[in-house]
């Protein structure tokens, strides 16, 4: 069914990056969007991490793990109401996040985008907090790769995997492992080994700028899988990455020094 | 040399990401950073992207293209002379940017972490920019790549380029053409035509959030070089990227609608 008729008493709905989590680095945009808005939908975790101020006299409609369907059907559903609506996903909204997922529902439903304001605000990524607090891990070329098999065959991730290992990306790992899934990272950390030194740095985030932060490298060869967790994010060097001083993970681009 | 006293005079070093240059992208950490330096130190147009109230009464360093050493170089003298120093980078401060060259550049000198703070602080990247006025096209799996091939042979960006194609990330290219740089993009657009079909869109964003923004989804085959230049970041779907009504580009993730 596609709705061609404008809706003229729908609102703005504002798909918004909160980036990691503290206010220190959430984009004024975004803070203005999430003022602006009656309604603010989200996983109950991000919601969570908003101040208390700014979700007073609001509608907040938190849910819980894999109602991202829900989420955006809520916020949809609200923004053509016709009240502000905000869609608030950790990082940035277009990685891992509700902005396709927004996209892909609009169209399904057939409403058209003129007849719905849709606003994507991009924040700070779950990979770049986590590169700023080991030091420069992606100094050079990478790739980024969801460990998760819930929507994706785990043979494509694998082929994912093996392809940026082999061509020397860095990797960055994003959902390494939930309490269901456990064995995705075991096997991300064998394929690495094929192509990689077992002294290559990996870098493990949990909690990127967020209560209960930490930060822990180790080589390859010694990575422990059970150091990861859903709110935990890796990157696995390349084979020019190492440790410089300070305990900082350093991929060079080659400038000369 | 390797300086292992400390230096008690020395004054935080602040290498932080401006976004993509708009105020509104700016994350307020940056902004205190900014605030609280005497000395800021940058790539010309990065600088100009300040407004002028920010920059009163404080030194500004800034240099032009292909001088990023003296850059780092400047920051960590003033930083050692006890002046807070923020050396700014577009985008994200670890995505192609300085915070790689800071680190190498206290190695080389063998300047101690303990004696000089030094404080990466992450931004939106361009890539994340560009996405969400593209739509959701990095909605998965996606491979980052710069094709100036100044710093790295062209050999070990190509091999790279294929392994992203062949194993269906989304492509992001970096750096794609500058005035004397002109003919990586149009073999990139070759190999990804080696894998992907004629018709998979290519989002090509110039001046992301900045004045003379242009936006433009193109198909693969239709792509020309010629609407590159230096300030231009391109996203290559992968095999399921789709328009999605508005003209928005669209990489699902999986989800059951």
């Amino acid at each position: 069914m596609r709705t061609n008729l404008p809706s003229p008493q729908s609102a703005p709905l504002h798909v918004l990056g909160l980036g990691p989590g503290d206010a220190s680095l959430l984009a004024p945009a975004a803070l203005r969007c999430l003022k602006d808005s009656t309604v603010i939908v989200g996983y109950r975790p991000y919601i969570d991490l908003l101040p208390d101020s700014l979700l007073r006299g609001k509608q907040v409609i938190a849910t819980g793990m894999r109602a991202e369907v829900r989420r955006v059907e809520a916020a949809v559903q609200s923004a053509l109401n016709g009240l502000p609506t905000s869609l608030v996903c950790s990082g940035d909204p277009g990685i891992y996040a509700l902005a396709g997922l927004t996209l892909e529902y609009l169209e399904k439903r057939g409403i058209h985008p003129d007849s719905l304001p849709l606003n994507i605000i991009p924040g700070i990524p779950a990979l770049c907090a986590a590169a700023a607090l080991l030091g420069a891990p992606l100094g050079h070329d990478f790739a980024c790769v969801s460990l998760s098999d819930l929507l994706t065959p785990w043979e494509g991730i694998r082929r994912r995997l093996e392809a940026a290992f082999a061509a020397d990306f860095v990797t960055v790992l994003y959902n390494p492992r939930s309490r269901r899934r456990t064995t995705q990272l075991a096997e991300a950390f064998a394929l690495a080994a094929l192509h990689l030194p077992p002294s290559t740095p990996v870098g493990i985030v949990r909690n990127a700028f967020r209560p209960r932060q930490h930060i822990l490298i180790s080589p390859l060869a010694a990575c422990d899988p059970r150091e990861a967790d859903m709110f935990t994010l890796l990157v696995i060097g390349n084979s020019e990455t190492r440790l410089s001083p300070g305990a900082r993970m350093l991929t060079p681009r080659g400038y000369t020094l």
